[in-house]
């Protein structure tokens, strides 16, 4: 037997872990500041509802895990969280609206394993269904705001309105398809470039005019202000802008609002606002989340006539956590191995002492390994070191006749007697 | 389009979710409290992997969901956290041992259901590679005796040792395969009774004077200072027995640990050290979580020869839930509906102020959410009591001008003028 992982997938181990644990926790802690509460639903769905008319569309279907049960039922690995969510509405049609839920879980695509990306990762979703106010879409880019400011993040949140794009569109002669085939390239702009797009639109039969129009209008320059008023302009009436305005008088820091008119997002599906955030000074060039409004998706998927306005931001952990571990493998504290803050050490006679020395730690909040193996001293402190551990505790029987212990500090090498009383002092006042 | 879960499989709304995530918090608070790391592996495994000999044997492999990539290459998703635990030890070779981690995940079995079984179920494991003692054993039970006390539980943890029933049972004449088919039908005592399990027995070939012996041996009576003994008469140089006795002289709650002769547990690969916890004023029936050790299990699956002892534990996340769920739903709190705290109502012309009044408070740490919808007072009231949320927040004109605020109590309909201050005060005192 070859010991394998499948193509594409890969192990967590404790000190990636740990550090996915944390920024989970600290996401989860702010989506529910905001009053999202969470939802879990199965990683395998029915085929026939991720294959829905208006679900994820072909393209994702096509890197669809398929699998049948005991009783030749089709289903399939989830890849995304957003169906699962339509269908829970649609199951649970007395649910009270708004429903703001949020999930935090992974998804599988059988795609092409390259440029980092995995067949499994996490998505990391709040939506709020039933709302139309620009009060649920700032919500999204205040907790955006609030996380990344949490992580020390110089961050920036680029916004936009697919209402202001149509607009944008129609008054250039561009409407139905012929827009949306226009917004799709013009979505390549950064990887294509200006003449690329303008190729690509023109090989769509779209007048050569009514490209450089386009191309012009949502490439304005100057600051959020300025284009707003550039383009309020040329479409007066926009809702899209009026939305937009709305939207800058909710948000907590507008200053890193930053509104971006050539900012489309490839999917069909949203249908207002829209918005990706970026970490300014990062290495990594992908957005950390993104989101938007998406009115129609749910009530077309379930084929009622009811409506279901829905706004949601998306958080993109794997960046985030890329960004997290270059920080902090630079900095003084380093990457933590493990979720221990002290290893007790008991001389082999009083290893029951030493046990209930670890229990007292254990039971003040610490975490606290001990040594179950009746090790030597320097193979402790190896153990110790390779998982690094930041104290160590040496109960011996000459410490504990004076009711003391011994806790090392392993950084610095240094050495001081104290009551277990002290230690549990001392450990907490640490940073964890 | 049919809106339907995969059989065997559900959501899990809120409300339930909200209860799974502070049990899951508590597990994991006291598994690193006693220095298990956190590990994650993928949810799909090579069909090799779980199909390997001394994997989970050809009665699970019958019930897991098989699929295949794109490369055709032969995938299944995972039965239990074992299997994926053993290929991580052996894909990671220079792991410091003694490794102790822990993984809470979701595990998938294709199998009839029926009677509360699901297809898709959490696990909710912690395990200690590389260490012999009892000292280990040891904080498995103290883990067990830690969560169960926080939750209130009135518990009990039966303990008992491969070794001490391979002893007595050798000591009735019975080796090898036969001792384990007896093992195997012994196990079923609860199930079949003394007639039902005698009669297998018999059906087995092993001679029925042997079959008294073993039943009342592993039936004797007394405490479980009592049953050491008279079993120690039997069998006085069992490993097993002074295994166990260390086993006792570790553990925090001795009182509650019940030596339990005829408790079996029926995997194969159970060495040393098994036990199962109930709690003792429950309509639950099921072991709310189980373990033991299992010393050859990780060398024999990597068909190595070095030695790989091991002892875990499993908590038994369903029956756990389910408990809490009848004691809170008949407590005087109630089930938790969702996650916040309080909720904002703002007079329509002063939404922007009552958007900031929300954002002062979820930066004190309260979960607030706010009408985002413009609805009347009263169905805003609706709202938050479909909802169950404990406080409403008015935010009118008339108390604006005063810098006050209305807080509503929801249970009592008590009604206070207040700072936002004091609100934030009083709301941080509430039990969350």
């Amino acid at each position: 037997m070859e010991l394998q992982l499948p193509r594409g997938m890969s192990d967590t181990p404790p000190e990636e872990k740990i550090l996915r644990d944390e920024l989970i926790g600290l996401i989860r802690k702010t989506f529910e500041a905001y009053g999202f509460n969470p939802l879990e639903t199965p990683i395998v769905e029915r085929w026939e509802i991720l294959a829905a008319k208006y679900a994820g569309g072909s393209e994702l279907l096509k890197e669809t895990f398929k699998l049948t049960d005991q009783g030749q039922r089709d289903l399939g690995l989830r890849y995304d969280l957003t169906v699962p969510l339509a269908r829970y509405i649609g199951m649970n049609p007395t649910i009270k609206r708004p429903f703001k839920r949020y999930q935090i879980g992974t998804v599988y695509r059988d795609g092409p394993v390259k440029l980092g990306r995995t067949r499994e990762f996490y998505q990391c979703d709040a939506d709020t269904v039933g709302v139309r106010s620009m009060l649920a879409d700032a919500e999204c880019l205040n907790i955006a705001a609030d996380v990344f400011s949490k992580l020390g993040f110089d961050y920036e949140l680029q916004v936009n309105n697919r209402k202001i794009l149509n607009d944008l569109l129609a008054k250039v002669g561009l409407t139905g398809d012929a827009a949306f085939e226009a917004l799709i390239s013009l979505d390549k702009l950064d990887k294509l470039g200006q003449d690329g797009v303008r190729k690509e639109l023109m090989e769509k039969k779209i007048a050569s005019e009514a490209i450089d129009q386009a191309l012009e209008l949502i490439q304005v320059g100057g600051n959020s202000e300025e284009r707003m008023k550039a383009i309020a302009m040329r479409i007066p009436e926009s809702e899209g802008l009026r939305e937009l305005r709305e939207l800058y008088a909710y948000v907590d820091a507008p200053e890193r609002v930053i509104f971006t008119p050539r900012m489309v997002r490839g999917q069909a599906y949203y249908t207002g606002t829209i918005f990706e955030s970026y970490v300014r000074d990062s290495k990594i060039n992908s957005a950390f989340g993104s989101g938007g409004r998406w009115d129609n998706m749910i009530g077309t998927f379930l084929g009622s006539k009811e409506q279901y306005p829905a706004v949601g931001f998306s958080f993109g952990l794997e960046p985030i956590l890329q960004e997290l571990k270059m920080r902090r493998a630079e900095s003084a504290e380093g990457l933590p191995k493990c979720v221990t803050q002290v290893y007790v050490i008991p001389f082999k006679a009083i290893v029951k002492e030493g046990r209930q020395i670890a229990q007292q730690l254990r039971r003040a909040g610490i975490n606290t390994d001990m040594d179950l193996a009746g090790k030597g001293i320097s193979d402790n402190l190896k153990y110790a070191n390779a998982y690094s551990i930041p104290y160590v505790l040496i109960v011996g029987p000459d410490e504990l006749v004076q009711s003391k212990v011994k806790l090392r500090d392993m950084r610095s090498g240094q050495e001081e007697m104290l009551s277990v009383e002290d230690v549990i002092v001392r450990l907490r006042t640490l940073p964890s």
